[in-house]
């Protein structure tokens, strides 16, 4: 097992930041203009070795050894009490946000290239950061001027943790059956009963308590998404000066089959009508609030999957260097000492279609995190435009990679072959860890209908329009820095194909009701190809530069042009077999009667 | 969790064997003489309810605790003591052997329909039957009279256990390298020495012996595969009358990530030289012998990966059916209840692709073993036809699903949402079980070698165009019994594709060396998607047929329309677009040095 796996290579990051994605710009804006290349570096190296030195190395025995649930309460891996002050420290809970409330106002997209590291590192230690300025940052957005003290600060401070709690039972991906309830207590509070279900980070040890953003119906409410409510509610509540019990508790854990380290609880809320609770926003806009937390979450998402990926090809790549196996074709010769594996082709291939999976994937979720800075942060003119493109490439950004990121995990399983298979090797381990990614915070299947129905069908294809124009003048910057014409053709020809379905999808509209919708996943497929693409053509274009400017960064370049080449070359067409799929709408599965199943 | 999951449909084997592959005919064949539908029906009954009733609740146990290594001896778990002589009893060991070893004489078509039963209900429990039936065949296939009383005897009689002892730490697949030693003894025995690795059911405590079909080199071999034998090593040898230790001890267990009720051993031969073995075969033919049974193993292999994907789509069913969450889309009233996510089209979409992917390879399967059949068995004129088809078919009926089956249990996980990544429930287990199949008994990557390098430019594609007019042939029949013609114009175009890119493949041949094989990956690929829409378009005309005949049976036929449907609109194309990708021969991961991944 590589002990120096490097999770993520520092040349790409340096290059995503400064030669693809222009980080330094952004320090022209009033919020990022203290910063500079030199503070986002610092960050970003300082993030970087507590994810090699100490989340790295507690990765296998937080997988191996889960929390325990006993008496009531989660205790989490030991290793987990050394590594929360030493996050917090750092500053990771607010790195983003402003300066009032403590943070460094650091862009998301040099944030995302810090927390890429941590990610690939130990995703469920990560978690608990992660999940506490979600629900931090809920707080500061929604909440007043009071509870912001009383349950912000703690959070942003790192003397408490948070969670998201939203999942019921019979509420999982329909949010609007939430049942959980709220009954005004008359001194500004209320008094929560209910059960929620997946909750990540529930219970632990290592903090004196946890704020829930829960989400739950005040009493009397409508019925759907409209009655639902938000509230901060925390698992011991402050009395006289003191916490106690705020009838919260733990009624079971999950058996997750990755993220081992974080745990998954049932929680009862209120089992004595002593649950505590206070509202987080107008009545009713629970689901309005969280929604604007959403493309952050599905961000996080989008990198973890990117992350998970990451981490296992730099192992499967130093595996195929080390291990001997067999000898080339054509050259048989048993006398002679065997080859390591990465000479022959098809773990080249295995290991090329790795590479351009995790790598494009980190590339396009650098670019979404960007649009996100632009989009809160940027020029009058500039911010719709990038909330527009960010709304678009949200559940794009969230779904290649852990569709995508789970074949690629699979992929580092089969190069690593009968040792693959053994749970003494890591890439099982990531390959459980990436399969949460397509099912949390909407599922794919959900992730596509938001792309169709509400990101192109919505606004009548225009941020669509605009996205393919931009792939248009990326792919002819491209072609003018000497990327193969071939290419760029290839290039044009696919974005020309989406345009047609463009326009095929809005001819149909929202008149063939769902069946407009029944393949919407190839869409998703479709255009997460041709952004990933986007990516590869962008990022060959700066290649070429590179290889003329700085001739002794040749592997790395020649990299990036072999991998750029093999999307183009193996997966562009199905852009294509995709567009011809939804355009035929065969309607297989839609008419197929539940029965005949 | 579905306690009553039907792990294989009863409906669909009847179908498979009397109405899609026609076993009866094979009674006309002497070897089968004695059967009939009848014998064959006892058979697969009494198969089945084995595994349902005994198998199937021990899969859960068995996976949730492996076996222990305790003072060098495996304890498996307690089940296994009690399925063992079960499965002996119902004569598994030796239903496609004949009369005169004991055997049932069944053909391999009819006890592959019964194997999967057993094979989706715990997969590690028939494994022990596998591995010792095989060991046992091989004896039977090679060894003289006094060995086959020694060994193949207690094998078949279920009395010892068998297993392949091939690999070796530096020797996997590339066996080329195996070092383990034979001495000759001059007592007509050898004396091995070596280390054997993932030796799967090496040793356990059910049974009072364990043979190991061994690969070795006896003292002064050549080098490489020319000088390998084969030897059958007991862990216990016989001496006056009783067993006695053979020094062939447990070194190490592998944690593999699934088969778990399977233990995966490190074995260590002759550490006090004293471990004897009996030649089977002639010295230098170890490989030779074993790949005689390659195909038999390769079969086993394909069947799994079916069988783990069938009980998986039984259970994703019945859970979809009873799982309420949200509405359909365009009516989305709150107060109305949830509806079965099985309403859900992307939902049936997933369904419907598992079901493709799991009932498609199951009749490519029963079609390999049918040429099996016919190879060994069918006339004169037949065989050496049967054969060629059948060496054609093995890559691509072990690999289809075992990648395409593991893509289908991940659906499975899927549709479950947050309970799939629960080890509550049970797609996880078949997730992690069917990661093996793409790995043992040659990785995807050697099947497309040996598809393209032996079985496509070995014989000039005389055999691959005999598939293809096969597949004409059974496009055309189906159009005559109703299919859609647009479907069989769509096969049709399919077939002329693949016809082509075989033509393009021999012009090639193996001039430009290994780039002709750069690309095999695509063309296992592009072959299996080809071959199992070939099984769908003969099945939607049987189903067809079967419409009119048996208009009460309409569930099912519509069942199988809709899943050739499915096939032939949504993954058929994806065999113009591998054509493409073929001849196109991008060189991106064969060009690219390893410095630069």
């Amino acid at each position: 097992m590589a002990a120096d796996n490097p999770l993520v290579s520092d040349r790409e990051v340096e290059f995503l930041l400064y030669e693809l994605h222009d980080a330094e710009a952004l320090t022209a804006l009033p919020r990022f203009a203290e910063h500079s290349r030199e503070t986002f570096d610092l960050y970003v190296d300082s993030v970087r070795r507590l994810a090699r030195q100490r989340l790295w190395p507690a990765y296998g025995p937080m997988d191996e050894q889960p929390p325990l649930l006993r008496d009531g309460r989660i205790h989490v891996h030991p290793r987990m009490h050394e590594l929360w002050p030493r996050m917090v420290e750092l500053g990771l809970l607010t790195a983003t946000r402003p300066e009032v409330v403590g943070g460094m106002q650091l862009p998301l997209c040099v944030s995302t290239l810090a927390e890429v590291y941590l990610m690939a590192a130990n995703a469920s230690a990560f978690g608990f950061v992660g999940l506490t300025k979600g629900a931090a940052h809920l707080l500061e957005a929604f909440a007043d001027d009071e509870l912001r003290a009383r349950f912000m600060e703690p959070l942003y401070e790192g003397r408490w943790s948070g969670t998201m709690a939203l999942t019921e039972p019979q509420a999982g991906s329909s949010l609007a059956d939430v049942r959980t309830t709220a009954r005004p207590a008359g001194d500004g509070s209320y008094r929560l009963r209910g059960a929620k279900i997946f909750i990540s980070g529930g219970d632990h040890d290592f903090l004196d308590n946890v704020v829930h953003m829960t989400l739950a119906r005040i009493e009397g409410a409508p019925p759907g998404i409209k009655g639902i409510s938000l509230f901060a509610v925390p698992r011991r509540r402050e009395q006289d000066g003191r916490l106690v019990d705020n009838d919260l508790s733990t009624a079971g854990m999950i058996h997750k089959i990755g993220w081992k380290g974080l745990p998954s609880l049932v929680l009862s809320l209120g089992e004595r009508d002593d649950c505590h609770g206070w509202l987080v926003g107008p009545p009713g806009a629970g689901l309005h609030c969280m929604f604007q937390m959403m493309n952050e979450a599905r961000i996080m998402v989008g990198l973890n999957g990117v992350a998970t990926a990451l981490v296992a090809y730099h192992e499967a790549v130093a595996y195929a260097r080390e291990r001997p196996q067999g000898r080339p074709l054509g050259g048989k010769d048993p006398t002679r000492a065997q080859v390591p594996i990465i000479e022959h082709a098809d773990v080249r291939r295995m290991l090329l279609r790795h590479k351009a999976i995790a790598e494009g994937g980190l590339s396009l979720l650098v670019r979404t995190a960007r649009l996100a800075d632009l989009a809160e942060h940027g020029g009058e003119g500039q911010r719709a435009g990038a909330r527009a493109q960010l709304d678009l490439l949200t559940p794009i950004a969230k779904s290649f990679p852990a569709e995508r990121g789970f074949e690629a995990n699979a992929l580092a399983v089969q190069v690593h072959g009968g040792y693959g298979y053994s749970s003494e090797y890591r890439p099982e381990a990531w390959l459980r860890d990436q399969k949460l990614n397509s099912i949390h915070e909407g599922t794919t299947g959900i992730q596509a209908l938001d792309l169709v129905g509400r990101k192109i069908l919505g606004d009548g294809g225009r941020t669509l329009r605009d996205f393919l124009d931009d792939l248009r003048t990326r792919n002819s910057d491209a072609a003018g820095r000497g990327v193969d014409p071939d290419w760029s053709a290839a290039m044009s020809e696919a974005i020309d194909v989406s345009e047609a379905l463009t326009v095929e999808l809005l001819g149909r509209g929202h008149e063939r009701g769902p069946s407009t919708l029944a393949h919407a996943t190839d869409v998703l497929d479709l255009l997460g190809t041709l952004a990933i693409a986007g990516e590869w053509i962008e990022q060959a274009g700066v290649a070429r530069l590179g290889l003329a400017a700085r001739p002794h960064d040749e592997a790395f370049y020649r990299g990036k042009l072999h991998a750029a080449q093999y999307w183009v070359a193996n997966e562009l067409p199905r852009v294509e077999l995709l567009a011809r799929r939804v355009t035929a709408a065969d309607d297989a599965f839609e008419a197929i009667s539940p029965d005949w199943l």
